[in-house]
């Protein structure tokens, strides 16, 4: 999916929501655990039940890859059942040297059809760049993430800089903004102006808002561009709002209110 | 695997060679490619022409990942056939916050018995501590990695100190010698000196020796410590050394050499 793509669907839509499939057989209604596939089945239903408020799906890999191949065949089977109007995250967190970022593009740009990865920066520009050579096709680095952790080494300073400005800084000299998103977590509304600062075009991929503590308006009005340039991930929120046979009803509820909240802080940046 | 268990395995092999597992279809000879699993059938064959001269074997993920499922399932085929006697490595380099590493390790520790992961260091505490949470299990992570890219953030400094330095520092209070090594490249002998004051005791994992240009001998003479204290790294030398049929032959005879080199070099550091 190409940015005009994307920007046109956030106007379609009146939402910049991307629905987190971190499906957990533990968390699922009972019924689908008699299932071949229950994570597929259950994604199945979310995505009918949610498609209509948000504009991206990102299943969290390592919730499929705790079941080995046969969790990686319902990942490929979410995958090819996310409709193409939505963009399609596989958050993976990889990298590595080049020639092995080249087969972990494979996968997720080749065998599957995702539109973008996220990449996690530790290993340098040529664990990037190979995720770069796609067209169409994006990285979702990670800069400022929304965990606790995040303290421990991205706000390390070389001469006033932290690391994540740094990963920022080198990153969007490697990338463009058609082929290269950031990570900044919800929990750090301080640092969105630091960010836009750094990189005004870009799309920026926000988790941690909803049961991390994050506040969708805070990060709408420091994060926000011109052609909206977010995409705010929830998560348990939507899938699991109901824990019952309701859960898909439920789950269309929950996004529905927050797509109406992001209609609302659309037209007060003026999309 | 205990760490008193690879140290008694390292000093009755005479070697501390990891063969590297980075089985690529289109660099297996051709008769592989007609079998139903050939990634797996290729690994079997390098194991049991290896076995004898290598005390760790380390498939790279991204290389059966690239296959979707389909090679998933071969991953999960080869980790079952190393065999027990010898240290199992998931090189994957994962890393995601806390709920989400804990499924990570699921797949590496419980799905599958790997002895180890490597895990890239980026987001912090709470994204390695659920890989320490296991008996007998080690998380390895990324310090100094050998690519050129490890210039690019690990090299920062503040208050002199770079980051590889500080993730030395501050993951060695996570974890302690039996759970937890690190990644430093052969690529920067220099920095093996650096390293050892920071983390005396902890093994390292080292890539790097061989088509990435490191040298053994100054790997061995900067690096080790009193219980060799070192996991060093081959692939391509190895299990590409011949494309023909007579593969096997030749990765015997290349994995033989590493391992007369480092009984040399195992009693000249008096072990």
């Amino acid at each position: 999916m190409t940015r005009q793509e994307l920007i046109q669907r956030i106007q379609q839509q009146r939402s910049y929501l991307c629905v987190g499939l971190d499906t957990d057989l533990n968390k699922i209604p009972e019924k689908f655990r008699s299932m071949r596939y229950p994570l597929f089945e259950f994604n199945k239903a979310i995505i009918d039940a949610t498609r209509d408020y948000c504009v991206a799906y990102k299943p969290n890999v390592a919730f499929y890859e705790a079941y080995g191949s046969d969790g990686w065949k319902q990942l490929e089977m979410t995958e090819a059942y996310i409709p193409e109007t939505h963009f399609k995250i596989a958050d993976a967190k990889r990298g590595d040297i080049g020639n092995t970022s080249k087969r972990y593009a494979a996968a997720f740009f080749e065998h599957m059809q995702f539109d973008s990865i996220t990449v996690a920066p530790y290993m340098g520009e040529d664990s990037v760049a190979p995720f770069l050579e796609f067209d169409n096709k994006w990285v979702i680095l990670l800069a400022h993430t929304s965990n606790k952790g995040s303290a421990d080494f991205q706000l390390m300073q070389e001469d006033g800089v932290t690391l994540y400005e740094k990963v920022l800084e080198k990153a969007s000299q490697w990338g463009n903004p058609d082929n290269l998103m950031f990570v900044v977590g919800a929990t750090h509304p301080e640092s969105f102006d630091v960010v836009r600062k750094i990189v005004p075009k870009h799309f920026l991929l926000v988790p941690g808002v909803g049961a991390q503590g994050g506040d969708l308006a805070a990060v709408t009005q420091h994060g926000s561009n011109d052609d909206c340039g977010l995409l705010v991930n929830s998560t348990r929120q939507i899938i699991y709002a109901s824990s019952g046979n309701d859960f898909d009803r439920a789950a269309a509820e929950s996004a529905a209110a927050v797509q109406q909240e992001m209609s609302r802080h659309l037209s007060s940046i003026g999309l």
